[in-house]
């Protein structure tokens, strides 16, 4: 039997799913209509074009939606939780918007961290991080993206967590500095991505470094192909370092993602000898029902546990 | 009486001069016709058009041109001298190339530094450099920029040098990463300089504090109209600390330019607790005339020495 319908809206993505009581995404939508291109304007629209099926179909489905869509600007402002947070402090946060002629989609808080001399925030990745196996709690958990997030947590609660600007800085570098001329290609080289990630992790010289992925491949000291893939290990390299500084991860970190990206921050992880364990998939709407249950008095979610 | 026309032609603007005997430039020009846009094209006219009236009142003045002018795809691609390089190598490695009916430019090389797990080029910064007072030498110049540089000098000639991407990255992360919603505004606020000089002294963790500028102003932690000078502030506070790392000072350094950006490093390096030893003016041009009193059996010159 279906229980909810949830929502994963992001700034340049949405994403859906149809959740079954077990925890399991029976059917699966993707919409190139992010929040981000929406802020100030209709959200209601773009949802119905995309699970106007849905809709007509489970008219008593309740509807979760994480991200920036919560965010100021989007459909309806939700303030941020203040760590230490789980699902209680999610559920308390939650703020409904009305949807067609009676109907309404409650939209989830995103989580906030202030610690000493660092400030930090999050909208979406909370419901995949709570939604994850108790068996990593206690637990770090890295979510590798345009804006990576490491991310401590305890009782089924988010403790702390920290913000890494590089796959957005990665992208900068790319395609706005000097270094444009020499790491337009695709990553690809594995040896060079490890020279870079050896480099990352070894010192703090990131300035220096950078340009020296002009200089080498002027002198003939570095292939032209190689400096995007050694740009890209350097950067998950000083993430991985500075990490581990703020961290200072004792077990195994969780892993949160697939594809090449994740597969990245896998080697580097290995390199610096931290260990591993994946995160299941789909753990993204699994937090959205976990909140659903804590509403409506329903017990645990044992979709993510099953899954493991 | 007049010696040489000395152009310092870089990536996006050229400025030229007239210098007389004492090493005094009796007349100033600039032009934006940057060597960058001109790869693979014409240069001499460009170079006509600028300085049209002086070739025709001085057609027996050498001129000597420095800069991108002699990279690949420049008027011709004058190869690196490697260091330790002074005078001597520079003039050795100066290229000819035919101006006019009956005139030469004489174009400069850029300098090559491979050192252990480094390497490193400069054109233009050279003649700077080897034009400053002897005072200065053995010593560490600094040159803020947009590829900022520090550089080693020891008998006249330069020992090694690290190249910073810091001005180029400043520029990126505000015009192509999420920064870009926060840091729009002009740096001038000294206080949040300050803080972020401070930040990026203090530690290397410069990926996690760059998004801490997105969180702060998200949260009401930091007025939006600070986060650019705080940026500013946390770079070239990393671009000291890793350049400190890299060369440990001793005694002072001289800071070459002028104008905000020169301030904005004479603060970080006194916050830094490191002591400064201003550079003449026109440093630019002593360089390229040491080069022509070299080739003509001339004396030193002492024009820098005079100015400073």
């Amino acid at each position: 039997m279906l229980e909810i319908i949830a929502v994963d809206w992001g700034t340049s993505s949405l994403r859906a799913g149809l959740l079954d009581a077990a925890g399991a995404v029976v059917e699966q939508r993707r919409s190139d209509r992010g929040a981000a291109a929406l802020f100030g304007g209709d959200f209601a629209g773009p949802l119905v074009e995309r699970l106007g099926d849905w809709l007509s179909r489970y008219p008593d489905l309740p509807i979760y939606a994480s991200g920036m869509v919560g965010a100021r600007g989007g459909w309806a402002e939700v303030p941020y939780a203040a760590c230490p947070a789980g699902i209680a402090e999610l559920t308390a946060g939650l703020v409904r918007v009305p949807f067609g002629a009676d109907r309404e989609v409650a939209l989830l808080p995103g989580i906030k961290y202030v610690g000493e001399g660092t400030a930090d925030v999050m909208r979406g990745e909370e419901t995949q991080i709570l939604g994850l196996p108790s068996r990593s709690d206690p637990g770090l958990v890295v979510l590798p993206g345009t804006h990576s997030k490491w991310v401590r947590v305890e009782a089924g609660r988010i403790l702390s967590f920290t913000t890494f600007l590089t796959g957005d800085l990665f992208a900068a570098l790319r395609s706005a500095t000097v270094l444009k001329a020499t790491t337009a290609t695709e990553p690809q080289q594995d040896t060079a991505f490890d020279r870079g990630l050896e480099a990352g992790l070894a010192d703090a010289r990131l300035l220096s470094r950078l340009f020296s992925l002009r200089a080498r491949p002027l002198l003939g000291l570095m292939p032209e192909s190689e400096t995007s893939s050694f740009l890209s290990g350097l950067l998950i390299g000083c993430e991985i370092r500075e990490a581990r500084e703020i961290f200072a991860p004792s077990g195994p970190v969780v892993l949160v993602g697939e594809g090449a990206l994740a597969g990245a921050y896998q080697r580097g992880l290995i390199q610096a000898g931290i260990e591993i364990e994946p995160a299941p998939r789909h753990a993204a709407f699994i937090g959205a029902l976990a909140v659903h249950r804590r509403l409506t008095g329903g017990g645990a979610v044992a979709g993510a546990q099953a899954e493991s």
